[in-house]
C-alpha cells in the first residue's frame, strides 16, 4: 500500500471505546486516530454507512491451506488423513507460487475485515530440504504478500525439528517435513534474526508443537522471544493422539511440557487448546497465556470443542483464527465459539457478543504483538471495518443490537469498507489493488492443477 | 409470479441426474423440463455461468422467527427463555403484518436458492384466541406471501391444543398459546379443509409436538393426512426436558407416542429428532419416516447434535430446514449436518457432499409432498439454482469438485440465479419483484419497534 495514511471519515454508527455510537467523525493522521468524536452530523469526510468496528486480527493462519478449500472434502478420514493431503500441497510450494497464493489469500482476508494476520510459517527451505540462497526467501515472500495485500502481518516464524513423537521418542522428519526443519533451534534463531520486516510488520516466534520440538529446543525459542519481546505461539493439544504420545514419552501433558520449558508467559498463545486437563487450564491462567481458538477448522477437522467456558471463567484471554481457511470469516469464527459451546452445554449466552468481538479485534492484535490496534480510540492504529446493516442477512437490526447483529447475523460478505493503518484497502466491497477472486483462481490452479 | 413458465437456458456446468456435466442445454415448457442435454455449446438460450444445481427445499420454517434474528442474542438462557422472546413476537402478528414479513422472508429464501418451503404454521387465530372472520386468514396470508415471493409452499397447518405436558398431564394453553389452538382436532380438520392453495401450493398437516397434542388428537391428524395423501410433520425430541415430561406422563418416548397413534409412515417427517433412543431410530427406519434436521437452529438454541450417523446407517431419509431463520442458507445447514457430526465423532466424511445436496434438494421436496421436484431431469418441475464458482469463497474449485465446493465453501451469497417452476425469480443476485432487504427492514421494524 502506498499513499498518505491520513484522511477524514464519518461513520453512521461505530463502536468507539467499546460503545455503539451514532455519527462518529474520525480524523486520521500518520496512520493513527487523531480525533474520534461521536454524535456529529456528516462533516464532509468520507462517509461510511452501516456499522463500523475496529480492525480484526486473524490470530492463526497457514496461508497455503487456502488452496485446499473444498478439495479435502471427499471421502472418509480424520485429521491425520487430511494432513496427508495438506502435505502434498506443502511439497509443491516455491517462493514465487507461495507469494502469489499468499497475496490472494491475505487480500481475501482484507475483504473480510481482517487488518492483521498471524502467519504461522514453517515452509522454510526447498522441497528437498536444502536452504534457499536467501535463507528467508519463503518468509520474505509472505511479508511481501501481506504488504501488497495491504494488511499488517506478524510472521510467526516456526521452529520444526522432528517428524513426530511417540513412546520411543522423537522421529526424524519425513520427506515432506525436511523443508520444515532448520536442524537446530540455534540455526532457527540465527535465520530468524536475519528477517527484515517492514514498518507495519513484525516477526514473532512459534513452536510447531510438542510433536515437532523437544523441550530443550523449546527453551531456546522462549529465550529468543523474551529477549526480543516478541509473541510466541504453539499448537497445543489439538488432537487426543498428540496428548497420548506426549504422555507416553514425557509422562505429562503438552501444556506441562511447554511450562517446564519456560514457554508460557503473557507473550504466549496456545493455539487450539482443545483437549486440556483442569490443571492445564489453571497453568495457562496463572502464566497469563492467551489461547487462539479456530472453530471452523476445529469443526472441519473433527478436533472437538475446546473448553472456552472454562477459559472464560479463569480469565484467560481468547483470540480467533481462520487457520486452514476452509472459511475466511472471523465473524463466523467468533459466533462459532459461542455456538459450539451451546452444542456442548445446551445453554445459550455463555460468551456475550461484545466479548466475542473483542476476541476478534483487540485480543487478537495483542496476541500478535500489536498492543496499539483493535480499538477505535485516539492514538491507536487507524483500522476501520464497515459492515452493511441493510443486507438480507443483517436487515432488521436496530442500533441497539448492532454488535449482536454483527457477530450472529453478518458474514464477511457484509464488509463494505476496510481501512488499515489509515489506508483505504477495501472500498465498496472491492480490494483497491487486487482482483482477489481472479488471483485466488489463478494461483490455486497454478499450484494444484498444473 | 406471472408470465410464461417456459424458456431456454444454457448452463456452463450443471448437476444432471446427480452428475456434474458441462454445457447443459435446457428447454422448459409449462414449468417442467422438456429437454436436458449435456455436452453442448452455447445455444442462444439464457446463459447461466457457474454451477447450476436443482432447487432446494426448506423442509422446516417458522417464517415469523425471521424478526428475531440477532435480537435474541443477548444475555444467558436456554431454549425455554428463547421461547419467551419468540412468544412476544408471536403475540403481535396480524394477517397484514405477517403477510409482509413472510413475503420478505420467503423472498430472502428465494435469493438463497430455496425453491420450496415447508411452513410449519400454528398462528391460526387472533392474538386473544378468537377466530378471524375468515378462519384461515393467517394461513391464506402465508400462501399469498409465498406466491408473491415466487416460491412453492407446502403449508403444514399445525394442530396445537395444549399448553404443555408434565407428569400431571396436559395443561391449558397460556395467553399467548390461545391463538394457536383450534379447540379440537376435528375443528382443526374442518378448518384445514377450507384452505384453498394455488396451483404450486400444497396443504399438509403438522402436529406441533407431544407437548401440545394428545395421542387421540394425533390420530385424527394422521387419519386426515392418510385420506388426503398429504405430508405430516411434527417436532420430535428437540429438548431433553420434552422427553422427560413425555416419559413422566405417557411412560414412553415421543417417537413411541407418535407411533402408537399411527402417525409414523412414509408421509411422516420428524423435525429435529435430536434426543432419540436406539429403539426410536429403528422405529423411524421401519416406518419409512423422514427426519428434518435444522442444524443452525439446533446449534443456536443449544438443542444438541442429532444422531445423523445413525440415521444414515439405518437408511432414514434426511432433509434440512432453516427453522428459526437465525441463518437462511441451506448450504450452511447442509455442511453443518456433517460438521457437527465431526465435532462429535472426531471423524471426517460421514456424509458425502453429494448426499448432503440430495437432502437439501430431492429429499426436502419429497418430504413436502413434491415428488416431482429437486432433480434436473426431463419431466420434473423446472427449478434451477445457479451458484458462482468465482467468488472469493468458491474460487479455486475445479469442475471435478463442484459439489464439494457448493456444500463446503459456498454460501447463499453465491447464488446468482434462481428459476422456480420455470419462472426466473432471482436474476443476477436480485429478486425480480421485491426489494428484499428493504422489505425485511420495514416489516421487522413495523412488528418489533413500533
Amino acid at each position: 500500500m502506498t499513499g498518505a495514511a491520513s484522511g477524514r471519515y464519518w461513520c453512521e454508527l461505530a463502536l468507539v471505546d467499546g460503545l455503539v455510537r451514532p455519527g462518529v467523525a474520525i480524523e486520521i493522521d500518520g496512520g493513527r486516530f487523531r480525533s474520534v468524536e461521536a454524535g456529529t452530523v456528516p462533516n464532509g469526510g468520507h462517509r461510511l454507512d452501516g456499522f463500523t468496528i475496529p480492525g480484526m486480527a486473524n490470530a492463526h493462519s497457514h496461508a497455503f491451506h487456502r488452496a485446499l478449500r473444498s478439495r479435502t472434502q471427499s471421502g472418509p478420514g480424520t485429521f491425520w488423513t487430511w494432513r496427508e493431503l495438506m502435505y502434498r500441497a506443502a511439497a509443491r510450494l516455491e517462493p514465487d507460487t507461495y507469494f502469489r497464493l499468499a497475496r490472494a489469500t491475505f487480500a481475501e482476508m482484507a475483504l473480510a475485515g481482517i487488518t492483521c494476520v498471524g502467519e504461522f510459517h514453517y515452509l522454510h527451505h526447498t522441497p528437498g530440504g536444502t536452504p534457499y540462497a536467501d535463507l528467508n526467501e519463503m518468509g520474505e515472500a509472505l511479508l511481501a504478500a501481506a504488504g501488497e495485500a495491504g494488511i499488517r502481518i506478524t510472521l510467526l516464524d516456526t521452529l520444526y525439528l522432528h517428524g513426530g513423537l511417540d513412546a520411543g521418542g522423537y522421529r526424524e522428519p519425513d520427506e515432506t517435513q525436511r523443508r520444515f526443519t532448520d536442524g537446530s533451534a540455534d540455526a532457527w534463531a540465527q535465520r530468524v534474526d536475519q528477517l527484515r520486516p517492514a514498518q507495519t510488520q513484525r516477526v514473532g516466534a512459534a513452536i510447531h508443537s510438542v510433536r515437532a520440538v523437544d523441550p530443550g529446543a523449546m527453551r531456546t525459542v522462549a529465550d529468543w522471544a523474551a529477549s526480543a519481546d516478541a509473541p510466541v505461539h504453539a499448537h497445543v493439544s489439538e488432537q487426543v493422539a498428540e496428548n497420548e504420545h506426549c504422555a507416553a514419552h514425557h509422562g505429562r501433558t503438552p501444556v506441562e511440557v511447554f511450562d517446564d520449558a519456560g514457554v508460557l508467559s503473557g507473550r504466549f498463545t496456545a493455539v487450539h487448546a482443545t483437549h486440556l486437563t483442569e490443571g492445564d487450564i489453571m497453568t495457562l491462567a496463572v502464566t497469563g497465556s492467551t489461547v487462539a481458538m479456530c472453530p471452523t477448522t476445529e469443526r472441519d477437522l473433527g478436533d472437538g470443542i475446546g473448553p472456552t467456558d472454562r477459559f472464560r471463567a479463569e480469565g484467560i484471554a481468547m483470540t480467533i483464527g481462520s487457520d486452514s481457511h476452509a472459511v475466511i470469516d472471523l465473524l463466523e469464527e467468533a459466533r462459532a465459539l459461542e455456538l459450539d459451546e451451546r452444542l456442548r452445554s445446551q445453554q445459550r449466552g455463555i460468551h456475550p457478543a461484545g466479548d466475542l468481538l473483542t476476541m476478534a479485534t483487540r485480543n487478537g492484535h495483542r496476541s500478535l504483538g500489536w498492543d496499539d490496534a483493535g480499538v477505535i480510540s485516539v492514538g491507536m492504529r487507524a483500522d476501520l471495518v464497515t459492515l452493511s446493516l441493510g443486507s438480507v442477512r443483517t436487515a432488521g437490526a436496530s442500533a441497539a443490537n448492532a454488535v449482536e447483529t454483527t457477530i450472529f447475523a453478518a458474514t464477511s460478505a457484509d464488509v463494505t469498507d476496510v481501512i488499515i493503518d489509515g489506508h483505504h484497502v477495501v472500498a465498496d466491497r472491492r480490494h483497491v489493488g487486487i482482483d482477489v477472486a481472479g488471483e485466488l483462481t489463478a494461483s490455486i490452479e497454478e499450484l494444484m492443477d498444473a
